[in-house]
């Protein structure tokens, strides 16, 4: 008789993690970003873990969804998604447009729910593999690869927060120029073996921020490379940078805010444009795709509603001949392992992931998630193949709750006025 | 320790089961129609079946695919694919065009090779369901539906086969006007208990088909009904029958051959357009659903590849706003019950499915699979729910060792000659 695979409990663990003063279109990163861990656990005793955003929208909606999950089988995941429709979500909380923090895509409530449905699936499949002792990737079909590469994610940045902010502190330094971000990647190459480079940008003036993918492409000659500005650009500025970095660019991600608007782009450039901002869920896909506004999907498997909801858009991708790769905003190693387990089985994945992965220093797992020559090795233990480490977790989780409610909702804008009173969320396109 | 997962043995059994008379646009069922039989045999003494297409250009494939897999785990399909792509396909069996039964839509070795895997797919997921305990929608992510609604498949038939052929008898009677169709229906109810119709069309004139489908209309009212010409006619006559038949249609099947021709009476009529003949593979797609062409899609899960590759088939169709169901040639229990795993956890199925199964008298299974008021209840035994009948399966494959070769590839025109030695495949369009 198999183990008893019926949830007896889910916990829902919010926490703040360290976050260096990373520097995007919207702001600064906050010191402390808030992200949820969940925790399944079943009648047999097998326990799973799954981690995604944390902010009070989605804690708002966690612990209803969580509730819907108590009693089902943890392999009993696709029902879950209609019971989910009719959970309400707080109007106030979606605007229908691109969100505050503006990296994260349109705010639905359709997509608040995927995103916490995806923590509560990841930690389903971990305690179901568990359970069985089989890895992920095994409960999606398979690997097709035995180590997904990452590429480096690098960042503007500051030395450090503003002064008087409590913070860990980072030892990455300064980026604030070309010289800095070179200096920056080769520091990436170091430590972990990335042979890919992408640069957030929108931070800087177009033209600073070409003559910092010049020196990459001079310091790390025929390296794949990216600019992402999130959307910062006019279609005539994103043609510009498109025209003078077009010999060294493996894609530029969202240079404008938009399907129209990067479909125009698309349109006058061989450049490749990569989206995580334009199509972010399934209904925006029919539109983009028919436009030919995006070459490359980067799959967020939080917004996408989990692992098997990325396979999926994975073949809708495949079957439009559009490039898929992933995408990542703050997060933790559970989140790093989901990604690889589904990276491993899709077949069509054919760019470097996106992971913030090495700029957490904290995290909740008892061993880190490893970067080998810029990939991570794909776990055949059962599970997503990590361990929670519950000292880690609570010290965390009493970080959030100490803050009085300045950082539980991450807010790149409000952080940057901590050091520049007047800053106001620059309107689009900025440049 | 889990039980080891590793394929030691892959049994390949073609077999040639009974099938009445039924007539297509093509032709008639030959008396018997060969099926393959698959059988994977885990290192830990878990068994799984699977079934899929048996004429010869599927069986000169299982060989060389079916030793792929020995040796892998059965949860590791996914990288199957690639590896099947290196395995050669006889130029002569694939002619791009429309198959010579017409009925299977384009030939392809893509599709040559997919149709094959999914016979072995199937096996592992039931191998491994069986060693693990949990039944194959379990294993896709959970059923979202407790039963599977079919569809009642109508046929134009004869009494029996030509006399002096070699067949099993059955007990349906002839139907050859409204009046046979009615009855047959009637039948498939009370035995059945299907709720709904489809009509295998394209076998007489138009009007005779419109005077059934009326027939139908009028003996079950407010019954989803449809009807299924094969692509034999023209646009002109597609519109025809759709403006005619308008009011009690749930959708019209491949009534015109090819993209162009559904895209032109999809423009021009409310009926919705369902296929299996233009919309075959994943590449067929974006032209078809670009151009409007149809809005239901008929999956037939051995072409597109095995059961997690339909499951993304209702995903793209789930993107773009296209229905889905599922098609059905010929085929036995195991292939039924592989049918509903996957339906059942398939959101946005709205369409009762095709099944022939009715018309097999023969089987290879201890148990047939039931129907109970048109739906099949979703097993929730461990795998397929189904057993196999040793002394049925070698009884099956001594027909087809004892076959002179005649009918080990299915040929609907040359089954015909048998009655009409002057026989030809009609042109398309037919009318």
């Amino acid at each position: 008789m198999p183990t008893d695979l019926t949830v007896t409990a889910v916990r829902l663990t919010p926490v703040l993690v360290a976050d260096p003063p990373l520097l995007n279109t919207q702001g600064v990163h906050q010191p402390y970003t808030p992200r949820l861990i969940v925790e399944v656990e079943t009648a047999g005793g097998a326990r799973g873990v799954g981690e995604t955003y944390g902010d009070t929208k989605y804690l708002e909606l966690a612990r209803p969804l969580a509730e819907l999950l108590v009693g089902r089988q943890v392999t009993d995941v696709n029902a879950l998604f209609a019971l989910a429709d009719e959970v309400a979500v707080d109007s106030s909380r979606v605007s229908g447009q691109v969100d505050v923090g503006g990296l994260r895509g349109s705010q639905t409530a359709d997509k608040l729910r995927l995103s916490v449905l995806s923590g509560l699936e990841v930690a389903c499949l971990d305690a179901l593999g568990k359970a069985l002792g089989l890895p992920v990737h095994a409960l999606l079909g398979g690997k097709v690869r035995d180590a997904v590469e990452y590429s480096a994610y690098l960042f503007y940045k500051w030395a450090g927060h503003p002064e008087g902010v409590a913070c860990e502190k980072d030892d990455w330094g300064a980026a604030l120029d070309p010289a800095g971000v070179v200096e920056q990647a080769r520091a990436f190459t170091e430590r972990y073996g990335f042979t890919s480079f992408k640069l957030k940008g929108g931070v800087f003036p177009p033209d600073e921020e070409i003559a910092a993918v010049r020196a990459l492409a001079a310091a790390f000659p025929g390296r794949p490379l990216r600019l992402d500005p999130n959307g910062a650009w006019s279609v005539e500025t994103s043609l510009r940078v498109a025209e003078e970095l077009g010999d060294v660019l493996e894609y530029l991600e969202d240079p404008a805010l938009g399907t129209p608007a990067m479909a125009e782009v698309a349109a006058r450039t061989g450049v490749p444009l990569a989206t995580n901002m334009c199509v972010t869920t399934f209904a925006e896909i029919p539109e983009a795709f028919a436009k030919g506004a995006v070459q490359v999907v980067l799959s967020d498997h939080h917004y996408w509603g989990g692992l098997r909801n990325t396979r999926h858009l994975a073949a809708v991708c495949r079957t439009f001949g559009v490039g898929v790769s992933m995408h990542s905003n703050t997060h933790l190693g559970i989140s790093l392992a989901a990604m690889t387990h589904v990276a491993a089985t899709v077949p069509n994945l054919h760019h470097a992931c996106d992971s913030h992965y090495p700029w957490q220093s904290e995290d909740v797992l008892t061993e880190r998630v490893a970067f080998d020559g810029g990939r991570v090795t794909v776990s055949d233990a059962p599970g997503l193949g990590v361990e929670l480490d519950r000292d880690r977790l609570e010290f965390l989780h009493r970080r959030w709750l100490d803050d009085d409610g300045a950082l539980r909702d991450r807010d790149d804008a409000a952080a940057m006025r901590v050091a520049d009173p007047a800053w106001v969320t620059p309107s689009v396109p900025r440049w």
